[in-house]
């Protein structure tokens, strides 16, 4: 028996929100004050870090729940199942469903149940949950996908991240420009394969001290009437934790996957800033006495920004469908989804295609 | 092997509002037309068929998180156990965590971590996550950790189911008087006993036409300038839909076990409306030919409202700590644990204590 990924799925929004289209936003820092530089000397030094060029936002007429409608379509269709047949739809998300111009989070009823009604599966034993784990949500969905096929529970899993982050940003916050919405999907499954699939995970919730260093929070804009929250972080803190904590995870999950580190063929990781992820992978290689390889990391930041959840299964999708250059994923490939995020969460899968 | 509680908690707020509280509440339909009956008539009605009497509301200061955390402090007190060496923290809820006076759910970080990080756990391997499916949260965490031990990948898991309804009524609906707050939470664990525990489990979500049945919507007072949202509900389809089908699952999982329905010592079904509730389990026993039996189903609606997610695992602990006159659960005893809400989700366990 093996645990693997037999379909994927993605919906890329259509609108392109570029780097040019904060050039007259008012950033400030977090105490209200502005900044010394100009936003042209801010959005380079932000495409200088992050790799973002540009992001997509959902379309107003559409929520987290239709991005992962989407996605979930495709990625049934791309597995060839009835999907009558699922077992189990998981949905990773932060912020649920919230109406274009609106401030409210809408979880009741959940988004994994609104994307079985659109779906139009009808089986009731389809069992249809929404989990919160921060941008590792997705990954934890397929952690627990396998923990269900694994314990004969079920065989076929429809595991989606979606988010629409472009409803919680708040536009005095620089780090606004990083956010992005999306959604991935896979289909995981039990196969009678003898080997391959999901050969190790590992996952860990950091709350010591941060807890908070992603949160939801005031506008930077002390002087202004709005008493809303939006989506904040203390970027310097989750880069440090970052460093610190990931490439250990990735370290644990691979030795006891039993393969060698020279085996892995790519690392997907969460696309959250290309210089941190650049620097998480290094230092992963660094544990092992070894240079990042070229090729090992592909990249989608660049155009699609930071969609949370989504980032991984939508990557994988790309890749999969030869939509990213000069990446391939072959058969009995050993490859890597690492992700890190608000909770404080980190996980790591490494996969036999 | 088996998977059992072995710890209870839980946590009930101080603030008691009766139904007398609500005599001048301006009560109407949904499309904003009012009652033909004065309140003292709705009120009466109301605690004829719902079976509430009062319902406890969180003090301001508190939130969803502070309320699970108490419930989890006991329970893990109650078990007896390190909490260093708990695997999963598992959080079934709804809305997340809102402000007192404030109408935004804040999900980020999540519940689960806020609780980990009141509860002082430092290891980092305890992965600490939400999950959203409806009233039936909290046995859906528990058939989660069921299925991580029985997989191997955890021994220890903290259940927790934890609400604040009453951030989210809208005052101008009757059904506002159902709703309560409090957090219920157990340790679920792999012993060494041969036998007993959780036997068996039965989940369903039902989305083709019931995806809505409850919701979150406008308030009643279609005069008003609020365009907040409330949690809301058909509460006659949900009537309809829970004795379809909860009966039926009941009774698919109780045969899964292998008992028979006259082992069955005690029900403990999620407290939705007391009439409903006894719909249920009677028309479960006609399944079987049987009428229901007295003192099988066990209630603290009465008192307690109902607090979605937290009415199980609270009812348990009550009934544990000999808080529930007439009531006792003795080593041996087959119980079953039942829900359903929003989702539509429904579920059953059939646990040998």
């Amino acid at each position: 028996m093996a645990v693997k990924i037999t379909g994927t799925g993605s919906y890329i929004p259509g609108n392109i929100e570029t780097n040019a289209d904060f050039q007259l936003h008012e950033f400030m820092n977090d105490d209200g004050s502005p900044f010394k530089q100009n936003n042209e000397t801010i959005i380079k030094k932000f495409k200088a870090i992050t790799g973002i060029s540009e992001r997509r936002y959902a379309s107003n007429q559409f929520n987290t729940s239709d991005l992962g409608f989407f996605a979930a379509k495709e990625a049934i269709s791309n597995a060839n199942i009835d999907p009558e047949t699922i077992d189990y739809i998981i949905v990773g998300h932060n912020y649920g469903d919230i109406n274009y111009n609106t401030e409210q989070s809408d979880t009741v009823p959940s988004i994994a149940s609104r994307i079985k009604h659109l779906l139009g599966i009808k089986n009731p034993k389809c069992v249809a949950y929404d989990i919160l784990f921060g941008c590792p949500g997705w990954n934890e969905g397929v952690i627990q996908a396998n923990a269900f096929i694994t314990s004969n529970i079920a065989k076929k899993c429809l595991v989606i991240g979606a988010e629409t982050l472009s409803r919680v940003v708040d536009k005095h916050d620089r780090d606004s420009m990083i956010y992005s919405d999306g959604a991935g999907a896979v289909i995981v499954e039990k196969t009678t394969d003898t080997s391959g699939g999901i050969l190790a995970h590992e996952s860990a919730t950091y709350t010591t001290n941060e807890t908070h260093f992603i949160y939801f929070g005031k506008t930077n804009n002390t002087e202004s009437t709005d008493r809303r929250k939006y989506i904040k972080m203390y970027g310097r803190k989750v880069y440090e934790f970052a460093l610190n904590h990931v490439p250990l995870a990735m370290k644990t999950c691979l030795d006891k996957s039993g393969y060698n580190i020279t085996d892995l063929k790519k690392i997907l990781i969460h696309q959250a800033n290309e210089k941190m992820d650049e620097a998480i992978v290094q230092r992963f290689y660094k544990l092992y006495n070894l240079e990042m390889p070229q090729q090992i990391m592909p990249m989608s930041i660049g155009t699609l920004g930071n969609s949370s959840v989504a980032t991984i299964p939508t990557l994988l999708d790309l890749i999969m469908r030869g939509n990213i250059e000069n990446h391939h994923i072959e058969k009995g490939d050993i490859i890597m989804f690492a992700s890190v995020g608000a909770g404080m969460n980190i996980n790591a899968i490494v996969y036999k295609h």
